[in-house]
């Protein structure tokens, strides 16, 4: 193992010999030394770091006095691999997200993984080496963690938590209570992307240009509108499961308040839209991982809308409507042809097992 | 809904009404408002508390500067319902056992649920009302959680992770390379209970008591433990998955210490004992849940003792054994016959998904 594979595992095989143990069995959730061999075999390595080379069930970590932001995710998404990323990946970026959704600089992850008895052992590798990149990308410490294993047949590949624990600054107070009315609401880029890619996957939809999920950590974007509007940053959300009208409606309930979109401002890439007319679904209800909501007082908008686009996550950030006094705890929409129609939270479920 | 109620959830029956919502649906999992109807009519109510009534993806959380300890565990238990206990419970008590282990006043717990389709609503109720209840009893809260559903044969009824964050008092130094040659090795009563009782379950053994798991929280012998021994007490352990022989084999190798087990000092429960000899299993493997390692100077070991024997969940507390310079790595037992033999790590699966 050569200094640059240490730093980065990609570049290297499983340490692991797969000819040897080709797939996941129950022993490897059993605390033993089939336990063992996947933390030192598979996990420290992939992760390509010594953070967890103690190996204790708990890891102790320093903290300033101050707030911490705390946020746990499962991730049961089907497939496990698609276009742009994988379950791993997107399990760290969902996390991080929903710290920096609170203003916290992400500081580190714990992740719990369930494995089902004869899942791949390549792919397990390819996971951890993923899940490791991302954290890295994130400059988020993978610090603890816990495998279990089931049985055939009681589980479907992989499914992974992730909780965060993030710092969040002095000054900062962001809420989804304190949307005013008056506020601009802003999105960070393209809606409906990661939604559309799985479900382009899933039912084997194939468009000119290959369509990938847009998973990412925010935090960066977070960091540019916090240190340009400060205290001034009132509402963030990350729209995941119930895409930008549930993230909105909950926003509205939460303030009391209404919120007025304007569908031609709303961004939304060719492909997805043409994939959601063949799904028969709504842009506005699918979900994204790597997009982001923000609340912001009017005379700050321009200047938030800024912040966004200089990160190269966010160029087509845009503003896509208003805060509004009128009907509390609703949405609505000015549509294209001039119309108005209430937006409603997702009811039912239009794409299960989409993160 | 009296106050009575509210303060304690195990009195009144589910607000979410069962005959309109009978089981578990994909929608549960969608981020919509299913999503919203679970978390405020079951899970909130269960808890019993304003603690997730944010509705937040995040959590914040005010902390001293310091040293706080991190642990995440997932739990696949079969079955979820077992004599003395639930997967729920045993889902708080696991994480907070880990951050005691790390010498951690447990503060709180994020919790993230796999739930399968069709699963019955009436028993996730029970389940939330439990690890509510089982974490009042532990003095923890739960501050934020997550909530997915995969479809029918994708799961097994219900997967839990909690992550708990402790507080870890300054002076606080235990960790498994602690241990020194000379050190007496305690357990803090009766070991291979919780194992067993999950086994007769599944295997349909009756005794003529019933034989409880022994789950509990062990936050409050630690810290007599700690009041009693402070920066002396070396190391704790919880010996769930692999049982008593791997937790000290994992110490043994930590520290690059033999230990010596006394086998006529190892309390075992007269049912445990006797299902151990039908099923064919050896005590010293099969996993725990409300039991701990300690590992303690020797001039100290019979005040620990004392300090863990004033607890009522430790009555049985005995000294097991002895930390020694030979054999570095490893762990022998002295049989009640005299003989000396290796005890080896576990090694596959004795009892898969025990916890």
């Amino acid at each position: 193992m050569t200094d640059e594979m240490v730093r980065d595992p990609t570049l290297m095989s499983c340490p692991l010999p797969l000819d040897d143990y080709p797939t996941v069995v129950l022993a490897h959730g059993g605390g033993g030394t089939f336990s063992r061999m996947l933390t030192e075999q598979v996990f420290l390595p992939a992760f390509g770091g010594e953070e967890l080379a103690e190996l204790h069930d708990g890891a102790v970590i320093e903290v300033e006095g101050g707030r911490l932001a705390v946020s746990t995710d499962t991730f049961v998404i089907h497939p496990l691999f698609f276009p742009g990323g994988d379950i791993a990946s997107l399990a760290v970026h969902g996390t991080v997200n929903d710290l920096a959704m609170c203003g916290a600089r992400p500081l580190s992850l714990a992740v719990g993984w369930i494995l089902e008895e004869g899942f791949p052992m390549a792919d397990l590798w390819r996971l951890a080496v993923s899940m490791g990149q991302a954290a890295r990308a994130a400059d988020v410490r993978i610090i603890t963690g816990d495998t279990k294993v089931v049985d055939r047949g009681k589980g479907d590949g992989v499914f992974i938590n992730t909780t965060g624990i993030g710092f969040v600054p002095e000054g900062v107070d962001i809420s989804p209570r304190r949307a005013h009315p008056g506020d601009a609401v802003l999105v960070s880029g393209p809606i409906g992307t990661h939604g559309i890619a799985i479900m382009s996957v899933r039912e084997g939809l194939e468009f000119e240009t290959a369509l990938e999920t847009d998973s990412a950590a925010l935090w960066a974007p977070v960091q540019s509108l916090l240190t340009s509007l400060g205290h001034e940053l009132h509402v963030l959300r990350d729209p995941t499961r119930g895409g930008v009208a549930s993230a909105l409606n909950e926003i509205a309930a939460s303030a009391g308040v209404g919120v007025l979109l304007d569908e031609t401002a709303i961004p939304v890439e060719q492909e997805v839209k043409a994939a959601c007319e063949i799904l028969g679904l709504d842009p506005l209800y699918v979900a994204n991982e790597g997009k982001l909501v923000a609340v912001v007082p009017e005379h700050r908008a321009d200047q938030a809308l800024a912040a966004l686009q200089s990160n190269p996550l966010c160029r087509r950030a845009a503003r896509i409507g208003t805060v509004v006094s009128d009907h509390p705890g609703r949405v609505f929409m000015r549509s294209r042809v001039g119309g108005i129609r209430i937006v409603e939270m997702l009811s039912g479920e239009q794409l299960p097992r989409i993160c």
